[in-house]
């Protein structure tokens, strides 16, 4: 038996949080997590009093964070599944004590000013953290897996960028899409992505039975998609849906070609660009289905071409807490400590 | 054309006020509603400010509730749409003053102290509040139409009473239940019974895919139940559960017969007791469905008898919105000034 | 009391048909419209028997569809709610024996013959087919009111055609719109849409907490689109999705302007365009939810503009089977006989 | 490494088929199954092509059923997820040919003739098919570890009577119930209960936002809770009702006690019966929700006492596809083979 990664998720109690414990509670690789609390925000306890369904799996208790604690218990790793602000100011003790680092949350995946600016932050020390800014692996393994293994802070995608840059990446790096004739992407998104906090709008008698855009043109993960695909701001239009399910995301994207193509060959793209990467799945001729990648860290992807050739339909699947989360986060560490990137994951 | 009446609902902004606003609307014996606001808790504005859905049927303010306003407008009933406790100090002043009133709220349903006990009103006048219980209509036309039609004061039922007192009133007050052998009532809502209030348990993550038993023996119902049907507290048996429908309400109630009963009897009691009674359908032989009432102001009933006749199993549907609230309130209205008790529910 | 019309309604077992039922019913211009079932297809007996939930509402039988009938029972109009081949058969000759007819198919809707390929019709007489197909009249009131008003025959739009034409009919009409920059389509509908025969694809488990595209460079309702809006076939992209709740669309539609405008200019385009058509809501600024037009004749609209002013997002919602079928027939209906055209839908 | 179990599943192509499958795949201690079809009835092919969420699992074809492929591949155990005619058929062959069986059909459940006439079951040879049922293990190992251990023939319970048997044995067995006062079981299901087929009554329009009771006195399943409880049939009242959900079950029991009890005292009987049975988890004070056992093969079991201690509710929950279909049937294998009970189900 190898020996194992000591990790600590700090703010279990959220849906990213339950998720991150399913996933590392069975992962072979991992000694059974610290769970970390922030002061005064969250309840401490037996986890299975938050999550009765986690009981059965053994006590674990959820404790108040502090950096003597997490050096004791010799922390290799430590999750962020924390507010945006919480981990900006976290962030940068961590990284001078040593910490290995993955942020589930916003705070560390834009480095151009601009895009960074929507989130609002209020740096103590500006520098460093542009600094760590630029530092940080933008933890999409499928396109950085080299960046990820050696982080040091792998800040995890948003679920919305994770859907659309997979879907969009195989054929803008191949210079096949013409940015400037518009990149519209249509996205749906289960109601877990907008977290655990009670709101009018996640009251289930507003959501059942009911579907609506929100934030069209202003949703913070444009800065994301903008940064990993070099879009300039006016070619992507992005518009975010809430869909009435509890969990899984779905990304329809429009585009225009530079020359008219056949479907053989955007498959053979798509499907050469993900050769060996085990969590994207090519479904086409098929389009792939939200409730095929649920529970799963698949991105499944397919596409519709229209007859002239020239406007090409891309589709996009993922379950907005593994692949669009915690699965994700979890792909990072297999990356960053060496093992199988599937480890855990299937 | 005859004189309409002036109406006017207080707390009009959560689920139960909005249906009530929908049939008033659309009514033709009555104006459109005044609209009044709780000083403090309420936002004032346009109605189509809090309900789009209502934009397109012209433009009805909301303004904070003043007794010179309700009388100036000659107000002649009120509909309260409001939290227990205010319905509680609001109504004796507004009897006072000669206002008929069919509120919505717990506070009057109630006679017996130990029932009204788990409200824990604190009454600045107890004398005056244990008189007006008395005297206040329970208002369930199917059981106490002459009452209602005379009273100042009519108490509407909750949902879980009115659909398991309508299916049992026909056998109970015919003495063909032993009550004595249990009357186990297995009740399922539409989580708009909970109110729009966002609370966790209320989350559509929480909800969707779901369902659970809450309150089992404590449930603020029981009350109406033991009142209007005459049962003692350890005869029966209230299992409220929360069903992944943003509304409707389906109970099945298990009781066991005095005499063995055939099927055949049992429908001609239930169609008898309901005869001329348009707002109750049985549904015998067939078993009735939560779609086939919801929207409309029906209880729909059904039944399965055991083998040896003497296990007896009510089925009971409502709209909880509807024949639960505000439906009801409306058939109550009707009562109460000689219209038609179809008027405005169809 | 006016004379009433006596309508007629063939295939009334479907979802649309139970739809025209309850609005028929209801309707204070028509008397209890008689219901016609197709031989062999369709069960005879009670409608009651079909839609449990219509019973209260009177004993309305269903008869086997026969002229004779008809003629006798002075039948003024009649509407289809029938499969696209049984319509292209029967309407020629009702239309020679003088009937009036609302045909909710799509057998007459197209009038260019590479768009009524799809539908693939025997037509024993090609040439009355071709003429009764330029002499219909397209059933959307806010666009052809007084062809409606005189025609013999009207073909009532499908739902996704009516949700996107009327959200692209303001802006397409005054050339503000460059087509040759794409169309793009995004229609999401409740799965009503798919029919009322059980498939694997509108089995529950297939369709609960799932989402998915389909037909997307092929949809039969693409041809409605192009002529109504007079696209050629390459602008336009129509990607059709199911989503996971009964009743209702969504339509989100992606267009580039030809010269960059600001919010408060579309939105006074749109205003002035629907200014006293009464099923269209403009909500700009607010963007428009399914719930909010589910159950009503509405179609809802609002959009969002990139900072650029150049590209623009529409966003359309209808009640598919109300606005997008059987409400829209009721104004069809009520525009050819000269009555308000709110009647019965309020 | 061990020896691994070579296993064949005969029906993959269901939802109990494909849950099956999930299992097994990852299951450590058998070899990838073999898929076998029964001729005529499914396709062959890759499994992936009927279930396209196992892409990425590895080619598994589906082939068609023969005793020769089976002996040859060295099949040891078979699970038959089939029609309950077909496995009545099939088994006695099978056992003849000396494999081991864990069936998931109804087929061999009951012992007592009365009961098994439900299925009406036209057996060729009913001296063996009449042995075949008495030496067939009840598959529910929290109640029959032994007879599985040694059986040849495993039949594996109903989803219903798994949760009804493993709430009421506890008490049941301690002789603290008077079943003559009525055993009364409501419990909720799953559309998935209702298999794969596409049916009216598994449309999604029809069970989306609704609720309804089925079957009430005549269920297929009350014969294993009679015989498995050992009640009379008049002591025992089943509702089985279909909850607007695709997978989960809930039941909700009345029943009345001997003797006073106290919530204390009902507690440890449930936890005594329970200790070291990894599958079954006592919520008390807690009520179990449906969503904590969901894709688990717990079984959570929680109850609410009266206020005189007489009247007992017992809520018990399963997801009907994994405890109470396949995940039992792994549950079973583990048993019969000496594995870990909890291996793969986990």
């Amino acid at each position: 038996m190898q020996a194992q990664l000591q990790t600590a998720v700090i703010g279990p109690t959220g849906y990213t949080g339950y998720e991150l414990l399913k996933i590392l509670f069975r992962h072979p690789r991992v000694k059974t997590p610290l769970l970390f609390v922030r002061e005064g925000s969250e309840k401490t306890g037996e986890i299975g009093d938050v999550f009765p369904q986690l009981n059965g799996t053994g006590h674990v208790p959820m404790e108040p964070f502090s950096w003597s604690r997490a050096h004791q218990a010799g922390v290799d790793l430590l999750f962020l599944a924390t507010p945006h602000e919480f981990s900006r100011e976290f962030v940068p003790e961590a990284i001078r004590r040593g910490f290995r680092i993955v942020d589930l949350s916003g705070a560390w995946r834009l480095r151009c000013a601009n895009n960074v600016a929507v989130y609002k932050f209020e740096d103590k020390d500006p520098a460093t953290a542009k600094q760590l800014a630029e530092e940080a692996a933008y933890g999409l393994p499928e396109l950085h897996k080299s960046d990820i293994a050696h982080a040091q802070l792998v800040a995890n995608p948003g679920c919305y960028p994770t859907s659309i840059i997979l879907a969009l990446a195989p054929l803008m790096t191949a210079g096949l899409i013409d940015p400037d004739r518009g990149v519209f992407c249509d996205s749906k998104s289960g109601v877990s992505g907008a977290g655990k906090s009670p709101k009018q709008e996640t009251h289930f008698v507003e959501v059942a039975d009911n579907f609506r855009a929100y934030n069209p043109t202003t949703h913070r993960h444009r800065g994301e998609m903008l940064e990993q695909l070099k879009l300039e701001a006016e070619q992507l239009v992005f518009t975010p849906h809430l869909l009435p399910i509890p969990r899984g995301m779905f990304s329809t994207i429009y585009v225009q070609l530079r020359e008219p193509m056949n479907a053989g060959r955007v498959e053979q793209v798509l499907r050469k660009f993900y050769d060996g990467k085990p969590f994207v799945r090519v479904f086409a001729p098929k389009l792939p289905e939200v409730a095929w990648s649920m529970n799963t860290n698949y991105c499944d992807l397919g596409f519709a071409l229209s007859k002239d050739g020239r406007k090409l339909t891309l589709f996009s699947t993922i379950d907005n807490l593994v692949k669009g989360a915690s699965g994700q986060a979890v792909q990072n560490m297999n990356v960053m400590y060496g093992f199988d990137e599937r480890e855990g994951l299937q």
